[in-house]
């Protein structure tokens, strides 16, 4: 067995109602709360009143941002701390998908650090990426209500570099939420398109830190879980999500272990992350499709690395049967995958997503610059021209 | 689904040579340790001077209890906090098995109450057993060197009340340990009887666990990995548990987790821990074995209240065949129930505990005055009556 470790500071208060919750947990963060909310959907929704009217009721102050958009970016996070800072807020609230969430982590971040310093400081190639003196941010509580990314559990923000068009993400242990609510009532109102995205994105990060080098005993067991629970209701919730509560429920909840095991279980994700992101940096696709036509190509490329997980995936998929070898259910595992993603509407490829060959070059460069951890944490080595590779063959 | 909310601030380090790490941890605690040894074995196996070693090098002064006995009893604990006290500690570390555990936890919160309070006063039943205003306590390290209890995994020290010999809990959320250290190495030499005596415990705690009615998605998931360990493992590790390190680190592993699933994870256990206690206080019996006899008359008395549950753990326990109805299964369970019992070599009753028919009435009374709300939390409601009768049957 491989020796590790894990914590899980946060609170999380997972299940329908429990946003109520918010009234009893947000004083004790202090008296003025900055909520910052995916445009549009939260305020048309009407999530954003209820939390903001339990804020109130609560007695506490509220300042609102309510523009933050998918794959947020260095410029919007900078404008978001100078108002953050000018309202004199104690703590900031993530509505919405992960988005959101990192905005809220992001602001509370910069907020605590040197006036003057730009997020962009502190991502990945910039002056402070070390992250090695780093003032406590302020307390960060977050609201789900998207099944994808994660975010309400790992100790990460990720955020778009409008000058190198990469995506890095910002992990530092002060960064974990001090309270995460995962309230499925939230999520039932989720388009097919949305409940899609997210949803493939939880399979993603439990079938990676499956495959990952610093996949553990804790989080292969949250991992297996969270697998079983997407192969059973992600399908439910994309085609009756309106209705289907036990679907949402479980998606929520599959999405909040993967959180947990990327996140505090230190898993991590691998090359199929690692190339997603520099697709998502390039394109602005929705974080959880850039992985899709990443998948079939990987596992073509890794499953004999280790045959008896790969084996495991194939069954789990509801591929294989039990008088095939384990080699034999191994060999399988990419087409099983690829039945996965036909199942769940996300058999793509690259160009469906925009990418071209010219950007192949520069996501492969952005990758061995952001993201060479996530890439190395693969079952097998990732040269440069590996990942060209597993970039062509995805498109 | 059943909403729940867990957190888990606790620390973990799980796996060989992690006790190492104490090098680096320790002195974030402060300067003088007290540990709290269990009597003899952490003497005479080396395990003390290992630890007070690392501790030294890393420029600690360290005080020590090596006098730590099987059920802690409330006069103990009240002079250690003395010694604690006196010697000026900063933290306390336990090392051993639950008792060690328990004590470190027990001194390190009682140092921080009032001069001239009993442990007693905070036992149920004591006058100041609502917790109303606790301070907080010293920080504890957990080192487990056996596989039982899950005590580094909870918020919970159990103490033996030397005036009406019951043997109730103590709980508060700033009772979780710091870190805990779950190192097989540490175990390789517990001999068998203990190496059963704590295996069948953390069969409890997750199978107790998965009955609950407290028990939750999060909860779920953690007591079936448990169980599945306890069933794969225990035996090998009983009978060669000296050369079997990877039985022996699942073990390690499924009784952590199974001290996260009734601790941080709020599942909390059933009426077979809350007879067992009482057990425990009237014969002083290795706390394992307490629930043995039990086992088996509580599932005869319950296994109809929840038929899939039921049914899922007599397959984990390796009976019945998919041929049968979920009905079939979960009547087949206290008939699986007894066949694990057997095979681990735990097939008892309570007369061979030591327990007489006198005994079962300070015992019944001893049930609803310290863990009633254990009782509730079983799946059916328990009368006086019925624990009685649950009793005699476990005679």
């Amino acid at each position: 067995m491989q020796a590790f470790n894990f914590t899980m500071p946060t609170k999380f208060y997972v299940g329908c109602g429990q946003v109520n919750q918010l009234k009893e947990l947000a004083p004790q963060y202090g008296k003025k709360a900055m909520v910052c909310a995916a445009k549009d959907t939260m305020r048309q929704l009407g999530i954003l009143d209820r939390v903001v009217g339990l804020l109130k009721d609560a007695g506490l102050e509220v300042s609102i941002i309510d523009d933050v958009e998918p794959n947020p970016r260095d410029v919007d996070i900078d404008r978001q701390v100078q108002f953050f800072l000018s309202e004199g807020c104690d703590f900031t609230i993530g509505l919405g998908g992960g988005s959101a969430l990192d905005t809220a982590k992001a602001v509370a971040f910069m907020a605590a650090q040197n006036p003057g310093d730009s997020v962009r400081d502190y991502l990945a190639g910039g002056s402070k990426s070390d992250l090695a003196d780093v003032k406590k941010p302020y307390p960060v509580i977050c609201i789900t209500t998207t099944a994808g990314t994660g975010s309400e559990a790992t100790k990460w923000f990720v955020i778009t570099n409008t000058i190198n068009h990469d995506k890095p993400g910002v992990g530092h242990d002060l960064l974990m939420p001090s309270v995460s609510i995962v309230d499925p009532d939230l999520m039932m109102t989720m388009p097919p398109s949305v409940t899609r995205a997210c949803g493939i994105d939880v399979l993603f990060h439990a079938m990676e830190a499956y495959l990952a080098k610093c996949a553990n005993a804790f989080t292969d067991a949250c991992a297996l879980e969270a697998i079983r629970l997407v192969i059973k209701y992600l399908g439910r919730a994309i085609e009756n999500g309106a209705n289907d509560k036990e679907a949402r429920e479980y998606m929520a909840w599959a999405n909040t272990l993967g959180g947990i095991v990327i996140g505090e279980g230190n898993s991590g994700t691998v090359a199929i992350h690692a190339l997603g992101h520099s697709v998502g940096g390039q394109t602005n696709t929705a974080h959880g499709l850039t992985m899709c036509p990443l998948a079939v190509p990987y596992l073509e490329m890794t499953w004999d690395a280790d045959i008896e997980r790969h084996a495991k995936l194939t069954r789990l998929f509801g591929y294989g049967d039990d008088t095939m070898t384990q080699q034999q259910l191994a060999e399988l595992c990419p087409k099983a995958m690829k039945g996965v993603l036909e199942r769940f509407g996300c058999d793509i490829t690259l160009k469906d997503l925009g990418v071209t060959e010219e950007m192949i070059e520069p996501m492969t460069d952005s990758v061995f610059q952001t993201m060479a951890g996530v890439l190395n944490n693969s079952l097998k080595p990732f040269t440069r021209e590996d990942v060209i590779a597993l970039y062509k063959k995805s498109m």
